[in-house]
């Protein structure tokens, strides 16, 4: 045992002086950035503070071969991706890395790939603890978003369209082709990015804040994120397997059957899935198609809880040990 | 390698379901708390927003023998410090906990520890993220602060007096106890109690808002945090080794020579240091008095940079490797 006096007290004025002191954007809100006990910030006045957060572990969350560049992209990424789901405008950030050495390049791809996502949002790194042991990133953001406009997990209702951003498994793909448990000769660039560099659907979740019924982000797999949605509302859903948007070389080496289980239960996608009522669809079409942004309709809210996958003609329960199990 | 979605997963709906659904205080800022993809507060208008983190690693910063109820506490304590340290009020809290197996009995302990210190100074928990891996707890800790009243760490002018809250050195001194370092009959539950359950100075801070020139809270020790102080003010200091506040056991079972280099070096005193015009210095006992904070003025500013030491008629100049090292 030791107290970490040495680390934490270079830390805070070797590492995050050096690498951490002007990452991400420049904003005028900042008062007071990193290097005191407290960052200060000037919140728009009329406005709701979004503060989310999550921890990315090396060997859990990515294998420790990942690029550093790629951890500190998606360290950001993941909760950019919160924010969008709430329909937030992201803002700023704070980091607490633990890592098991100063490792000077590796702080320095890791700074880059964080920061290069930060300036693309105008997020700003505020303020941050570093520390040593197991490499550990916790990453929270804050984000602004006006009264009431917030998108919220238990707004879904029966009737209402259940739609998805972009394309399922993907990043599932991806993290098998990493660890070797799958391969591709062309086209395997594109799913590795989908897992270690995530674009968060910011834009597009802060057009449809006034639209969608509720809103969540797809990090764990869209069955157990749907169904933290469907267990907030009280309602479930049934999806079409026909629609769910799937690359052809994820439905082709899907080791699971039915196919479909795969996309359903692969985490990571960062997209968001979201409820709209039928009479909003032409809303929630053109909002989207504003930002460039893809979308899917894919199924529909009903009033029995559960979620359920319609293939041809055989409805089925989908049945995964998860956040909703009590329902089935 | 694994995506860890499992754990995250019943994480969100299960670990935290569980236990950190409604630890802390009720607040009515509190839109929407733990459970969504963000926490959606509202702040009070007119307010600036000081936002803290701190990281506490097992092995590193506790002994793998703590109480779970002293690590809840601390993981908090640490954070409310920085709060104190700004003169700004404590009002919600994130947090990332990374255990390495759910854990109810360990869970229940360290919320209770969390929990009381959160109801104690209104602080409500709002959002979090559960993931698998070594024991690593991050804390983020927002609070309120009116514009301009915020205790920024380089105000410090020649002339200042540097005061501290409290005493130096315990907490040093019940890490040597946890550790088996060094034996104490009597009393050594006082310093264990300084080292596990720290108590942040927020009302001192609060009262000291708009009359210290410059604060710091002690985390890392005297010299290094002072250092800091100095660092960002660009100028000195000169203390009186006869007048630091130090309990008579940590003076007589320092191993350290000179004596004052263990207190002025052992970390986890979480107390205030801040520096205050000698005009001022009686609305400063005041306002301490008020709130019951023992407080002790422990020397001067100076105009040239670095930390010196008088005992007797001897000034030495303190010299340890940490920030502020290439002042010497």
């Amino acid at each position: 045992m030791e107290t970490g006096r040495e680390m934490k007290g270079r830390g805070e004025f070797g590492l995050i002086g050096r690498f951490f002191a002007s990452l991400g954007a420049s904003r005028e809100d900042v008062v007071l950035g990193v290097g005191d006990d407290a960052a200060l910030l000037d919140p728009a006045p009329g406005h709701q503070l979004a503060l989310a957060v999550d921890t990315l572990v090396e060997g859990v969350h990515f294998p420790a071969s990942t690029d550093p560049f790629d951890i500190g992209h998606k360290a950001l990424a993941v909760n950019l991706s919160d924010m969008a789901a709430m329909g937030a405008d992201p803002a700023w950030a704070t980091l607490a890395l633990t890592m098991p050495r100063h490792d000077a390049e590796w702080l320095a791809r890791f700074s880059e790939g964080f920061g290069t996502l930060a300036r693309r949002f105008g997020v700003a790194l505020v303020g941050g603890d570093t520390t040593r042991g197991p490499l550990t990133i916790t990453v929270q953001v804050g984000g602004l978003v006006a009264p009431g406009r917030a998108m919220r997990r238990d707004g879904a209702r029966p009737g209402d369209l259940v739609c998805i951003t972009g394309t399922l498994g993907d990043a599932g793909l991806g993290l098998r082709l990493a660890l070797g448990e799958a391969t591709l000769g062309e086209g395997a660039e594109y799913f590795l990015d989908r897992l270690n560099r995530p674009t968060p659907r910011v834009e597009a979740g802060r057009a449809l804040a006034t639209i969608a019924t509720a809103a969540i982000d797809l990090s764990d797999g869209l069955a157990a994120d749907l169904g933290h949605l469907l267990e907030a509302g009280g309602v479930g859903a049934t999806l079409d397997a026909a629609r769910l948007p799937v690359a052809p070389e994820v439905k082709r080496l899907a080791r699971e059957r039915p196919w479909w289980r795969w996309p359903l239960t692969a985490g990571d996608d960062y997209e968001l899935c979201f409820t709209v009522s039928p009479s909003r669809r032409g809303a929630m079409e053109r909002a989207l198609a504003t930002c460039g942004c893809p979308v899917t309709i894919i199924g529909t809210i009903g009033a029995e809880p559960g979620l359920r996958i319609t293939e041809g003609s055989t409805t089925v329960s989908f049945e995964e040990r998860g956040g909703y199990d009590h329902f089935e």
